[in-house]
């Protein structure tokens, strides 16, 4: 055992020096870091977690000033030190900010030197860099609208990515089909001018340097093609379409983009399983939830209608995990991907990280995705699944003999790196 | 490694010393320990696993004499010692009738001393308490129906708790109708008159020290609200309502029912997911079963509806247990709490607690509950969950730097003892 | 914790010598074993995980030569060397053939000597039951179609098992129908005569010395009884029934046959799960995959309908293993059995195993079949979870204090061995 401690602490070692590529995070380009403490509390996880604590959603809310929101949040935390999200909010005071916090953890009444700390590291010039550095991730995926400006992206540092939602689930809403005629230059009445408008929309993107579409599914999603006629008869109606052509419209409009996405070699990202304002009385980006009991078979007409597509698939329930895993088994085209949001939880990593190991190539895993909002966290979430994997690799591979030490660091690298340079041709 | 264990060790000794509450129990006040050994092989897990070995059903009926049940039953549980549920019975004979198990455990040719020391004990004064002093629990919530007496309760040590299932399930019936009037006072025939009546009894309760309305939720349930008009109509017939009124009822009545737990402050207990008689050929009490694959978003409209009343909520089927920890760490008012029959078994219930202890507020989680029959179950029920919690929190929590053994403990009294008395608001 | 390990390696040092019965494979009695390596890479563990890896489906084909097909399959299986089935080829070309696989593993570059001693090898007088004894397996159970002969069976090594899928699902379609009609020498017209034409396949299968009846259910099966005259209507028809007709028919057959196990003492191995053909792109036997979100609870009126029949069942998805495991502690017929497929990874046979362990008598549950179709994999899969079986009984039951090693052991003997000969009546 005391070898087997010592496996894993020289595994950690190597694997904490991998530079990961992290293919999914809601890192905004142009305000990649925290500029005050503030900045960083105010991620959801926190919020959410002092709230579901008992702390008046009011003073919680973006627009509430520092000095009432800090200390009412704080506190709120304190019935979350057991929590991996408050273990984040340490571990990155401590690595990034030189900030050990004592030992009641950070209080109203101590926060200020950590703000003061985050400010002043946000004013050196290249911190975006120096944070990716220091948290050996090599390049960031974004998360882009369709309409937005790519311009002004460090490409060193970023990789854009669509954000496929707003054109998949509100086509049939005729403001949303404006923003898309006015993105694409291309008037959207019927399915060849929609496939038309996609495909100027990517085009946009790829020349800007995306490697990927990203999507979030809500559980019960049936990808079902629709025809040309049927398509054509959901747009052409100018204003708004019929309820009934409405609900299929989603389906048929994601096969449509699936296609283009083969056609550019753009490999699609898939979350799966997320229900959106599930809870009403919740904090901003606080309202989704999971839901157990449902299945990925959905979305076999996806995976089975475009085998020369990627699919880099997630799921929210834990219930679905070893669906996953087996759809990443057998499925040459489905690649499980990271440990998302409800369960990016250790325990349910380390027995779904084992499980993939055990069952599915090692080139067919992206290890993990940081889904963060600042690249602060980079650092505490790759960490933490640094950790599990040197634990899993040390136990579950090394130990019994399936492989030599160098076998798993083979794999780390793998799983933190070069799948997802090689599935997204990342250049360099 | 060694060091984990002597913190385990550690960690242990101190959650032992805890005096529990115990939620949710099924200990009739009037009864509430075993006069013979009968009473303790009579749990429904003993009987019940015995006739899964193959026991005859009609050995096991409680009407048989203890001659032939005994013996039988025995016979029965040798298959059954490698099991948890078996594991109790050997722990509370060493622990509260200091008859240590032979290597073979108890048998038909054995087990007449313990009988002995059961009866013996049961006789002796202030039984009860004792009972519970060295089972460590310092209050035991009851089981009481909404028409039953509740005088002559010690509620020094037994907290009584409404059960509100045949409020309900049954209402459609003239005859539960009835029987709530009689017990309220109240003519129950429209929306108001229901309302009335069921403040009646919970004003009952009330004064009768009552903490909690619990309920057992079946798989698929839906909470939907009835409007006024609905309710009137479901229940003005005076004898029978359809077949279509009586199905949407139950999800009517229990939201009014919320609402009044809400104005009286009472927290309400859920237990989802009991398919109730779906094994025909079960012993009495054995002929329940879960169901994978459902999902709690039934409940949504009940959480949503409900912002000012607590639920503390138990789920059966392990597909849905990241969904409970998911509702804990999101939903202010939603409380995971326990864990519950076909979840009870270690192997579930230390990823369970890891998963809880990692992502929800520490403050918001009712560790335990033995849902006991008799208070004998008390100490080896608790005894398990005492185990489980101290490795945990060794493991996942200490030894991982997330906090300090002090930090452990304080989690520990939190899951063992101060959230029930906050959350129930049990004086002292 | 050393005392831990030596434990475990005393229990695995017994429970290796354990003779186990292995009650489910598809191995061929005239051909139940590898004539040269490409028999054994054949497996579609191997041609699915290289055709997952990334190998085009068509090099990988039966009928493709060794000289293409091999070298291809390895090099797809270089991205699976951390997978449990890349495990067992390892395990056995060691153990059986004598095969140390060098650091790089088994290579285009390297694998002729294996094909050398695999040929050999099988060249030996006596192979089959040397390879049985080399595995520690004592007799293997067959997968046969009711209307092949079942003569010139090896009936000390090999039990013959109905395979009773097409009896179930096809009768519908008259090709299916006149087979059986063949097979039984019975004109199948209406329900009597149906169960005059199973009862005639069993008694053939009885006298040839088969102990159960195994099936494999798809996800949302629901066993319903079909009434003589609905049984009537569907099976008159002649050439055709209608689609309605042909849907609740499977349902009615299975109960059908279930009686007539029932009366032959034949308990019927229900594997439930595989939606079949899902995987449109899969290479041969790589198209099947589990369905998560699903419930055992069609299958009650088969448990409750039968009860005279002992049911030994297997689930595919890690959603419904609690469930499976709840059905074994609760009904008297069901036994859990094995750990299948998709669920056939050490990640998940170690928590299933533990859980059955605490909660189900231990002389209900049949610890594992190998579901080979060669009997090469016997040793490897059975190795596998004879390692785990010593694991979580030495730190799930003798750690804990709940039974002595031998104890342990005993247990042990009752999942490898005694339960299956008890259950399936299998004589000596």
């Amino acid at each position: 055992m005391t070898r087997c401690l010592d496996l894993e602490s020289r595994l950690l070692h190597e694997i904490a020096q991998v530079k990961a590529i992290d293919v999914h995070s809601h890192v905004p380009a142009q305000e990649p870091f925290a500029r005050s403490l503030r900045d960083l509390l105010g991620y959801h996880y926190y919020t959410e977690l002092a709230h579901s604590a008992g702390t008046p959603k009011e003073v919680l809310a973006p627009d509430e000033p520092d000095e009432q929101a800090i200390p009412a949040l704080l506190r709120g935390l304190e019935a979350a030190h057991s929590t991996v999200q408050y273990s984040w909010l340490v571990e990155l005071s401590r690595e990034l900010f030189g900030f050990s916090l004592p030992a009641g953890g950070l209080t109203a009444g101590n926060w200020r030197p950590l703000d003061e700390a985050v400010r002043k590291a946000a004013a050196r010039p290249g911190r975006a860099r120096e944070l990716m550095e220091l948290s050996r991730i090599k390049k960031v995926f974004l998360t882009n609208s369709f309409d937005e400006p790519l311009d002004g992206i460090d490409r060193q540092l970023f990789v854009p990515s669509l954000r496929a939602d707003p054109l998949v689930f509100t086509l049939a809403d005729v403001e949303a089909r404006e923003a898309l005629e006015r993105a694409s230059s291309i008037c959207v009445r019927d399915g060849k001018s929609l496939r038309d408008a996609l495909a100027a929309v990517l085009e946009r993107f790829v020349r800007a340097g995306a490697c990927s579409v990203a999507i979030s599914l809500p559980p019960g999603f049936h990808a079902a093609a629709l025809s040309d006629q049927e398509l054509n008869s959901c747009l052409k109606g100018g204003r708004r379409t019929s309820a009934r052509q409405a609900g299929a419209l989603p389906g048929g409009v994601l096969l449509v983009l699936a296609g283009l996405c083969q056609d550019f070699g753009l490999p699609m990202q898939v979350m799966y399983g997320a229900i959106r304002n599930a809870y009403e009385h919740g904090v901003l980006q606080g309202r989704d939830l999971p839901q157990a009991g449902d299945t990925l078979s959905g979305l076999l007409p996806l995976f089975n209608g475009f085998p020369g597509l990627t699919f880099c698939l997630s799921v929210l329930s834990e219930s679905q995990a070893q669906e996953l895993t087996s759809y990443g088994w057998m499925l040459h085209n489905v690649v499980p991907s990271g440990h998302w949001w409800y369960a990016n939880v250790p325990a349910y990593i380390e027995r779904d990280l084992a499980a993939r190991l055990q069952s599915v190539p090692a080139t067919k895993l992206i290890g993990y995705y940081s889904d963060m909002y600042k690249l602060e966290f980079g650092l505490p979430k790759f960490g933490m699944y640094r950790r599990i994997l040197a634990r899993v690799l040390a136990e579950e591979f090394v130990e019994p003999g399936f492989g030599s030490e160098e076998d798993a660091l083979a794999i780390a690298r793998l799983l933190l790196r070069d799948n997802a340079a090689r599935i997204f041709r990342l250049g360099d």
